[in-house]
């Protein structure tokens, strides 16, 4: 007979289970990751249950004495799975029943496993989110620091991977660090949806025996309670937003490592990785790989477009690891001053050519046209463009005059950008001023 | 010579173009969208540099009568885009330069492209997103009002679609505005995301001209002003946001129609689709098809995963069309109370069995056992449930008495389910308040 | 010093390495699935390198007595791993080493671990692409057998899940078995384009030491031999292919185990499921689950959109299960015939109806619509359809006679569709016999 | 009466249609591109039920000669479409009807529009795949024209973008040129799965009117004729197939492209884009973007993921032009070979200094660790690896001897690249030879 086996629905079976059908329902590989939070909802409801006058106050303390023993067992790396606990719900409360016998078939009335399953996945991503939260919260913080230390260092800002314009390369760690802090406000907003208590709504009908959610709610310190029991009991909208968040914060970091791999290459050569972040090759002896950059590339992809329970222990252990790498990676990153210096040429300052015009009246798509033929001019006679000289620039435009020389100084062209969120010292200043703020907000 | 043909980049080029390239290159096809805020955009901006010195008081008012005039043109449908028109910013400066001349050259001082693809897109998302909050919430009030109204119509609640316990029909409407309502919060959240000004970000270092951003954020009514320039330009966080909103929002109407299909088939005759949202088939003459409920569901495959800007074009108009169908379905939908009434039968209230043998005190895992024991001895003679005599119920257990027969009753067994978010009377109109609450606060 | 931990790019670097970096970066945890055939493979390579005199016939025969060893504790369960072990290659030589010394230290001469981590994986993947054809034609043989059984029972076939049209229980098997014939089709293409040995490609350049190719293709019984070696570490298009023909064998199972999650609800009743696919609920003790078949559904969400190779080794496994629980679902599954038979109703014969008047000379259009016509006067009058009398449907038709009476016959209904591929008898007999032809060809 | 509206289930419906679910519904947007197709697929069938004896010769040849009129509309421009035609199928129907009269309507008897809708799609991917694989080939053809002419040409090989060994530039072109020959081979394996005939599986029970599939399949052209009339109207496996292979093709090129842009950037100035497949900026007039090879990057985004009809349109054209303009770009290209040559440096032969170790008998793994302490004595003393003295190399090792000068000579270095698939010139040939007759094989 089945209902021997001590599975949950054992009453009513008489047909044996495919082994391979048993191994695939089980999800106690995984799962094992909610011991604690299970044992902390099951305390829960174990004194809901005695104030709706369905446990004794000496059974519900038989209760919790035995789950607190079950805990420290787990605690202490000595529970032993059998192997008929098909999740870590059933293999606790199989545990309990052994210590404190048939009292802990009083445990599950009014419960159902789907009840039981959601608010343990809550509980753990609540705790999961908040350690997130401050990892993401530390990374942003170590760029901030970076990017006010070298604040007056400057380089090429790239469009299309082709040199653009000059910029400090502050400006740069900040466009990243900004985009995180939209990560961290959206990490807020999907804990907010976690932390709300499921707990009393049994299969779908909701609990019939009058057990006090709000009580349940505040023993679990949940900031609400579900609306719905049918929809409570479903939903997993609060795993799919915490996957998006993961996915889209990948792409961030994703997209920055992308950029320090290209500045580490022997051609760029603006940035070296600290040995601790990098591995070589097994072939090849004098191979530096960026490995930590490029995992962190690679996992994004592990990341996107997972979408069930297990997704969320894995993302939530990458995440975790890639926020703290990123963080190391950052703080240790040596910066080659010199060849960002180096790097910059004439014509990326093609555009305050271009301005210099404009400032002198002339409308700006003429100016841009005028422009576009001194670098076409340049190009032709294999010359930089700041050396054309005076005479040959008046052949494009008789607006040209001595005071263009002015134009050729990098540290002058970017302390033109004083928009608010521009590359100018005062901006980046600014700017840095914002995020600690921001920071100083999300944490409260 | 390229530069003769009115490319932004006319200067420089020599080579001519690949024709498929150019057209391969081209966004005008779905970016015509945009016109009305390209505009808004271009009338701001032409105010930010005419207070920054960059344009006379005259020229701003030309400009400004020359975009209104432009404007005229796209609302009358007298607007003729030319074949080198490669996106609607190209298309709207050419002909402004058509109606004021040169002047209108000065218009991009210091604004790139990116600058105003992305500020349009933001203005452009605000009004859509806003339309779509209204339909939704449309939407949950029409089923908030349908649950109100239908409230005393039990039918079987079903997990696995098996049939699992008698609740209410309103319960089951409620589940699916309930998620909505999550929806409706998310939507606010994007929202407030995409109300960002990044107008004044140039292409990556910022605005060198002396902008007052503050001034265009008060022109275009934004809520805020983007951070860093890179990031302001480069950014698309709040599509790929909006994107999985849809996907999200999709996924509960799409679950929402698939329940809908089932009870309208013939096996389960609960609901009946107004013609109104049915089509027949080309080749059976009898056949009435759930054609909306069908395409709600295949339209969700078409949310997901989309990461560029036309998806957001073609996804907001799926959006605003299932999200008006539904309404649209919900409203006319027939339902046959009798069908539902008679498919309860009272192995649905073997839980309630259980509850019973609670009451008397056996512990809720013998209880479950012996309710299992009563339903395998029901199917073994062949008779319901509440057919089994006390006697039969006996040598289960001795606990079971002639109150029993109260178990039976459909009414009784959903009014148990009291507890915040059950099924019982009082809970369904605790949850219409709660979501009528929430559509009152998020309207606000 | 790190090069002192054995790290296979020792002897350069001089900072540590960030622990959470290491663990992050091994891969040791799924790849040890490689064992074996990493050993065969090295086995191969040092018969090419002493081939091509690298080493002498001792040492080769020390090599691959050593790896004998190595495989036999792996066999035996024996093998230890180190917390240095980063991945399989690693662990196999670094115990290689300990076992015959320095000679162990020229197995890797000319070879890159990208050319020895593709060969593994492409070795790993042609045997379980052996298993998993032979579980599917096992899945395709058990449904034919059955289809063949029950050629004689017919019920409704349904498009929108409204119903259709009668047809055979086998032309149902028969649709889902003809779509995994394509499955195993595909698998073995894509096992063809995984059976190309790519050994010999060392990091990028190639092999420089002589190695002869030939000797390793055939020594590892490969068909063919990669072109470029730079293509050959690099792509893994066998892995993307592996993984797009399990999401769409996914899609068809998924299909399958829909349609009888549908056909096993009470509502419908056609079928039911063995208790040995079945489980129970915790809470509802009439409850019996059809969870074999949820899996089947929710693991296709477990396989679409996975990118990595540790997705091979996940995908793998879920297939194996899933195609061999499919297998003891369709053996074990009882069908309930009278129900079947009860489900067919007459305005599922509209079609048959408008083709009665089609053979009368009636162009199909019309006839459409006169059975239209006579369906909706019979829902008017609130009969069946075969109920309306020769008169009432003679004012829709004149056309109608006596012998309409005929196309009331479900047996008759389904014997009209003897085209190839119709659900006639001998139509679907044909069907099996080509499937059963192609079974042959596919596993020969 | 919503019959008059001449849809084609017009004779049961009595509700009007709400117009938003009209327009949701309407698919003739995007499956106007299937008129041509249609209109063969019609053909066939009348001549398919003019055997069948359910037309005359007479009507058959009107019917012919209605669909011939109503292609030379499409063909010419002049075909009108009305606000009902949902789709194309009943447009096409609807304007026959109008030419040759009631005839029309028999020329769908027994025939669904699953039917033809599936069979249609069949014969215009039919097409539009043969012209795919047209393009593909010539770019495959162009890439190795490419690799021929330019076979003498040294750069530097890449891992991890950090430079790793000396390689061929043809090598590099043909590591992209085989993975194509791959996308070639499945496309001809995802044809040959188009190329089946569904028409004559009616709705899903089959033809009942004897229609003979074996004249349709001859008339259509089509290789085989589907199996099963329930699975032939439904499955699109082939639409799945043809977007996968889309997908891994556009990873292909996506790839290409991307080294591309990095060895066109100003750091690497390995190669310079034709102006043809480039564009500017609208701000900055210096600015010269590698669009083409941008462009064919974001469209890999577009190709990913799609799973519907209106997909394959949109992944039809963009595969065109993508092979087309991918094409073009190689052909145009022009390349550096003084910065390529000058991008060798001699820390890339670390490789071959082992492998110098090596032949003198030293297992790889100490080669391997000697060379990189000669790479991190160089890296210490600020010289190149060539510059260190033997002095100071038989520090490391006292098997360094004079000949060990002969190690920096980059050509001397590829030429060891000898085995099958690797870099050296006579392997290159070998490569060569070997696309070269694939192309020629899959061609015929």
């Amino acid at each position: 007979m089945a209902s021997e086996s001590g599975k949950l629905w054992g009453g009513r079976f008489v047909g044996s289970v495919d082994p391979i059908m048993e191994k695939f329902n089980s999800s106690i590989a995984y799962d094992r990751n909610l011991w604690e939070v299970d044992i902390q909802g099951s305390k829960a409801y174990s004194k809901g249950l005695q104030k709706a006058g369905l446990l004794t106050k000496a059974e519900m303390d038989r209760i919790l004495q035995g789950l607190d023993k079950v805990a420290e067992e787990w605690a202490q790396g000595t529970f032993k799975l059998h192997p008929n606990d098909e999740d870590i719900h059933t293999a606790n409360e199989r545990r309990l029943k052994e210590l404190i016998g048939d009292t802990a078939g009083k445990l599950h009335t009014g419960r159902s496993r789907n009840d039981q399953v959601v608010t343990d996945l809550r509980l753990w991503m609540r705790q999961t989110c908040s350690a997130l939260s401050a990892h993401l919260r530390e990374l942003i913080r170590s760029m901030v620091d970076r990017a006010e230390a070298e604040r007056d260092v400057l380089f090429p800002g790239y469009t299309h991977l082709q040199r653009a314009q000059p910029i400090r390369w502050s400006h740069w760690i900040l466009s990243h660090a900004v985009a995180l802090t939209r990560d961290s406000e959206r990490l807020l907003e999907v804990q907010k949806r976690i932390n709300v208590l499921p707990l009393g709504s049994g299969a779908i009908a909701g609990n019939p025996l009058g057990v006090d959610r709000e009580l349940l709610r505040t023993e679990l310190n949940f900031g609400a309670i579900t609306l719905n029991s049918m929809d409570a009991t479903s939903e997993r909208d609060f795993v799919a937003e915490f996957l998006f968040w993961a996915s889209l914060c990948m792409t961030h970091l994703s997209r920055m490592a992308e950029d320090l791999i290209l500045y580490g290459t022997k051609e760029f050569s603006f940035v070296q990785l600290s040995d601790a972040y990098s591995t070589g090759s097994s072939l090849m002896p004098q191979k530096k790989n960026p490995d930590s950059l490029e995992l962190i590339r690679s996992k994004a992809g592990r990341v996107f477009g997972r979408e069930d329970k297990e997704a969320v222990f894995e993302v939530a252990d990458t995440m975790s690891a890639v926020l703290q790498v990123t963080t190391g990676v950052i703080s240790t990153l040596q910066i080659h001053r010199e060849n960002m210096a180096h790097a910059l040429s004439p014509d990326m300052l093609a555009t305050d050519l271009a301005y210099y015009l404009v400032r002198k009246g002339m409308p700006f798509r003429q100016a841009h046209e005028a422009s576009g033929k001194a670098v076409f001019m340049a190009e032709t006679k294999g010359v930089a463009l700041n050396q054309l000289t005076l005479q040959e620039l008046q052949t494009i435009s008789p607006l040209f005059a001595g005071d263009v020389s002015k134009v050729w100084d990098y540290g002058h062209s970017v302390e033109q950008y004083g928009a608010l969120g521009g590359t100018a010292r005062s901006s980046v200043d600014w700017q840095i001023g914002q995020v600690r703020a921001l920071l100083r907000a999300q944490q409260a």
